[in-house]
């Protein structure tokens, strides 16, 4: 019994994402179809890049990841289907899945073709649901298309380390209004005192609970990331930064 | 193993629509249920039928749809349950079943008994969650009711051709601001030019890509209706339309 | 096959939810992972209790509730794991479960090890989710933690019954607008008038139907306790009133 994971912006309310699951459920009728996300912003595709690296690895391996953040529906972009460490993913070639071919092993990728019968506006449904489901019935990655090497990847924005200190950037801000950085927890042993922009938010903490309510703390956040938070409050909006906000951590000499 | 798929307006926040999958997974234990969407505008009986249409028949045959979205419970309206083409329905009989109805094969509708012991304000956990469950269990239609005949059916307004053209409507503004028409794509072979209101949208296209980003375009869209749409952008928006605008295709001679 | 069923208030966008299920599936890969929400507005302990209260015990026994609302992420609160009545309950040691202890039978309480390697900010993935699934998996609960009979309750407000009538006030406002009392719907019998701050509702009536469109009504709800609604509107802001609002039931002599 497969598990199909998906990952839209099609919110639910539409029917959209429904109609998707459906045509997952037609070809694999024993699949346990769970949504990860409906709610990526519209066409956000680096967002989704970075809600999958959150927990596609965290699956177990032969669960089928179907990842539909499609802005160039309807142009030229390829539609593509790909192993890696044992997991699978079913979605457009237009670097959502950059993270995880970063960090993963090696990966076995094959271009799906996109089916003269097919919607040219709705390939989630008519392009990507249909391979998806004859991945969770059992099919090779092999049956499904022709072998790409060069899948589209995003460039990440990444940090930097010189004499005086670290330069990063806000790459994403959550639902709690936390700043996620680029800029690796590892890097970050002893003494550090962290900036963004001209605001200085001090050392490194071990969590929340270090800093009194209200107040802003630099933490190594759940992915390994260094993240700015405010306990019981909002980073984004007291620290008044978001996505591409500079990052700078000081080494004290 | 059956599959249930839900579709609501109760949101999930207040745990209205768990108290109603909680019942469906006590009347049928081992059935697989999945959300299509809770987010169904609070009353909004036609963008439910709507986002049902999308899905309903796209999900194998034995699937049951629960759809509650109900303005009208603590009224005399009915509640039913209607087997089309193999697919099961349990739902107020408020035309929300409407186009699932007209699209269908002959259906078989029963009425369910309202439930002496129900709550006055909740039929969906108390009234059609039960019903569902039995027929997720393996009841057949016919024992949960009393047969019915004259289901209450939504007025759909309707496309008209004249010799100048086609008139027709925005029948909804989707997640992505694209504007839904009730003007059938197979009306539209040859040459045709599209206006909403006062605003010349042009030609029918294939796809978004058929033209630059930002710019509006008319196409068939994955309903198999016209749409008209921006790419990369809210076609409501940038034509200032909603659900009811008038739409017009102009036939060259 | 488990089911497990999850509330929290991480939204889905950003795959945090996600990966707490990845977990659950990691260590019992046959289980039903359902969403119940993810939708609680972040922090809302209380709204968090309200909204388990509506659906748990109505899922069958042997369901697992997997429940992270967790303001407290990264202070000294426990972390708990608990059985009433059949059903297994995990979550931080807030207050979230109190409704379920309050409602249910003898509870046996575990206390979870905080796990050296786990994340200091995302316990729901790191401490919540491995206990989840390995109930799930079938261990029985004594094997995850020390047992603990004082869990952290949250203090529910609680309705007075004086000779001039009832006093009670809003425990939340739900998604329709809806305002949920505090009042036990058996207090009513016979003739009430409800007043909510200086504004008259009036009688207790037994459903939407019994006003008129628009008008405010005072009914028992699905929970069994007195509401104040607005038939097709929202009582909330037909009536200016939010948690924490006054409540008054006048017998009339």
């Amino acid at each position: 019994m497969r598990r199909v994971v998906l990952l839209t912006d099609f919110g639910t309310a539409d029917g959209y994402a429904a109609a998707m699951a459906a045509v997952v459920a037609g070809a694999a009728p024993d699949a346990l179809i769970e949504p990860a996300t409906h709610d990526v912003p519209p066409g956000d595709v680096f967002g989704a890049a970075l809600a999958l690296s959150r927990y596609a690895t965290r699956y177990p391996p032969g669960t089928v990841h179907l990842v539909v953040v499609d802005p160039g529906v309807g142009t030229e972009r390829r539609a593509i289907a790909v192993e890696v460490d044992g997991r699978l993913f079913v979605a457009p070639d237009n670097g959502v899945l950059t993270l995880v071919l970063r960090d993963g092993g090696p990966a076995r990728i094959v271009q799906l073709p996109d089916g003269g019968a097919a919607s040219a506006t709705f390939h989630g449904r008519d392009v990507f649901a249909p391979a998806a489901g004859r991945l969770a019935a059992g099919e090779g990655l092999e049956e499904l298309g022709t072998p790409v090497t060069d899948p589209v990847l995003l460039t990440v924005p990444e940090p930097a380390r010189q004499e005086e200190g670290i330069y990063g950037e806000v790459l994403q801000v959550d639902r709690y209004g936390n700043l996620i950085t680029n800029i690796p927890g590892d890097w970050l042993e002893g003494e550090a005192e962290v900036w963004i922009g001209f605001a200085r938010v001090g050392a490194v903490r071990r969590t929340y609970g270090d800093v009194a309510a209200g107040e802003p703390v630099a933490l190594i956040g759940s992915l390994g990331l260094l993240e700015l938070s405010v306990r019981n409050g909002r980073a984004a909006d007291r620290l008044s930064a978001g996505r591409g906000a500079p990052v700078f951590v000081d080494r004290p000499a």
